[in-house]
């Protein structure tokens, strides 16, 4: 069976060692969604309607929690990010928007970690911006879509460990 | 329509005034899972195997994470968080990890955000101290389960906005 | 002549002790200018030439840069905000965007740096964001407009410490 | 009309992508002044009269500010800082200190946000620990007096944007 | 046997719920010492030998790390701190310098944290600064000296747990 | 006599200018200790009795402690972490726990920082965690062990400027 690399063989918790690997450009895509009601839905994407910028506001919120990524999750490496790309896809007919986050950089560790956090940073400020007209809301699907760069090679997600529902 | 209290009348967003609402003891229970392979789950669940307590450092980060909350989220209050606490139910047939997050406070505005902010980093630590053997691992299903206090009054989840797939 | 609050008496800089004022309301507006070239200042108010929302991204950062006033500003006490407005006035013939920024706290001492820091950090952003076009911006003028609540009772200002040129 | 680099071909907020460009050593200057009334001015220069050093504080808080940069400014890419210096020159017959930062990296972007928020820190600072006997101090006149390094070239500030009053 | 306030019934660490404990004046006053060369004492002490002012500088880090706590000390309450001293006495005979740092909240919960912190954060800083001429200093002593309020009411260190070497 | 490197020729304070220094692999270790009642020993050493992971906890509230080093040291310079690691000795007769923390970064300057950082970090939260039991409890003896890389080359304690009680 694989080992968990985040423990030593103590099981005490470590940040993993990567100082003799090569730094290389590395990318990491993550997805998720956030569902409402059709009401909230529509006050998110018609600005008219709700003179006020939701999609805008969750994208600097995005891109700045990538950054914060080392400060809150405890065993992350601080990285040198030199892009991030935070996009929103309404689905109209779900009354779901999309969000997919891409993250870049030159280094010794993919940033997989940065784009998820940027995926859920992004979502729980559309879910804080929208919470008074709509308490419900609920953020899924938060996944790996695709990396590259790094030993580990190229990774593509498959759904295989999606919920199944 | 209901409107969204985090603009102005302009669309300009703002931090919602809540400088004479009264404070009162407020409680909020967030709630999310996180999906994966039943090998990563019985790593995770069965510390002899895996050697390693990745849900004692994922509570840890928990926690913090809901006291990051105002750094994160743009238009959050600053509050003074009085409890915080973070539990984990494996499902074992299901290969799910089911995250649960009370956070109270005594103040003005309520601590959904927090609970939400507490849940999406104890997952997310989850998905980084395992992502070497498991990088299709989904976070899903995070939703307010259940707020009291506050003008607003109580909120129970009734699922109504949730997913159906 | 008067003391600086921020030394006791053997010039040792302290956080001013404030445990026995009393909390009440207090508010305070800081105001400032940031000037560019006219070309510049046709590409932050006309969104369908610039393609982008610079206003709304340094609203937002200016609202965030208050909450982490206490963090930046060594001596400032952590406040209880309990609301942050950020406002641009475009000035065309002069090329000038004028910032105000209003924040409201129930507390033991006044929130002036939290003002003046919301200013600063939304003229910051959008030097940064424009920075490609136009090294030169320079950013102007940043004061306390007014201030109220609190035992030194409503300040207006009146410019007599503004620089005359 | 040049574009504003901080925004996608639809307007959208990004990060700019800089993991191609090459790894330069880079260095930035910025200038900012504060004015105040020339009691204000004698207390913070002459420190056996204030018995504290207003400066000395204002300058670890623009060096400490110049590192939360990426935190506070929603675009800016992390930077690997290698030098920040912050020097103060009193302007005796204006009441006038004249601040300037000057900031070092190595790598693939500029440090210019990064000394301006020196500046702003350390100004801030100054207020913060004056206000007390002068509300009315002005910020002002904060650009980019100097940079080098990087595709864009040297750049010496020739005040052409600067507010003619 | 007394029980770890820290930790749920079932093992799992919390944040103590201190939810309808009272708001009252807590102050607590945390000490400890760094020890180093006697040359480095002089250097610290003389600033005219240093021509530099490093007692300032760890004096402005202390109070900036109490504000800090409950970011770095995992289930510490943000406290609402009302004030904060940091005080350093050369012990010239024993190349040590004493550091002690006063945190005085009204809040739930007590101050010790802050003051424990504010201490610790001095002594790196100290550290820091005179490393180059000293790696072998060494930080000691930190303990709490006095704490009041709050319902676990006066404690006063009498050094029964303190290292007897 | 040496001349401390974090002041200029003016006796200001500045972060050294390490530009045109050449990235090496650094490594630094620091230890530190916590002393305490036997019975607090046995509460954190049994985790049967005490239910609970103090030093599980102490260790993620190291490894993030290094991280924030920038943050809260004024002078040090944003590095690239590698590697953390946080060790723990339970030394039964003296009821004291030795820590240990070794940090790896590739970079122009060394980790010693971070190393006593996370130390310190370590031993205030196992002192948070134990303190409703024992408010006696004292930390010490935090020192550099030993460091490599870089051009000052190794340095391994030899506890000259120990104090000598």
């Amino acid at each position: 069976m694989k080992k968990l690399t985040h423990f030593d063989d103590h099981g005490k918790a470590i940040m993993v060692d990567v100082s003799k690997k090569d730094e290389t450009l590395r990318e990491a895509t993550a997805c998720g969604s956030i569902f409402m009601k059709p009401e909230t839905f529509r006050l998110i994407i018609d600005k008219k309607i709700s003179k006020g910028d939701v999609l805008g506001a969750a994208r600097i919120a995005g891109i700045m929690g990538a950054k914060r990524t080392p400060d809150i999750i405890p065993l992350c490496h601080p990285l040198a990010i030199t892009s991030v790309q935070v996009d929103f896809s309404p689905v109209r007919g779900k009354s779901r928007i999309d969000i997919r986050a891409t993250v870049k950089i030159k280094g010794k560790t993919g940033a997989e970690m940065e784009a998820f956090t940027a995926v859920a940073v992004a979502a729980l400020t559309i879910y804080d911006m929208c919470k008074a007209v709509d308490r419900g809301m609920t953020i899924s699907d938060i996944h790996l879509k695709e990396k590259s760069g790094g030993k580990s090679g190229r990774f593509i997600w498959e759904g295989t460990t999606k919920p199944k529902k």
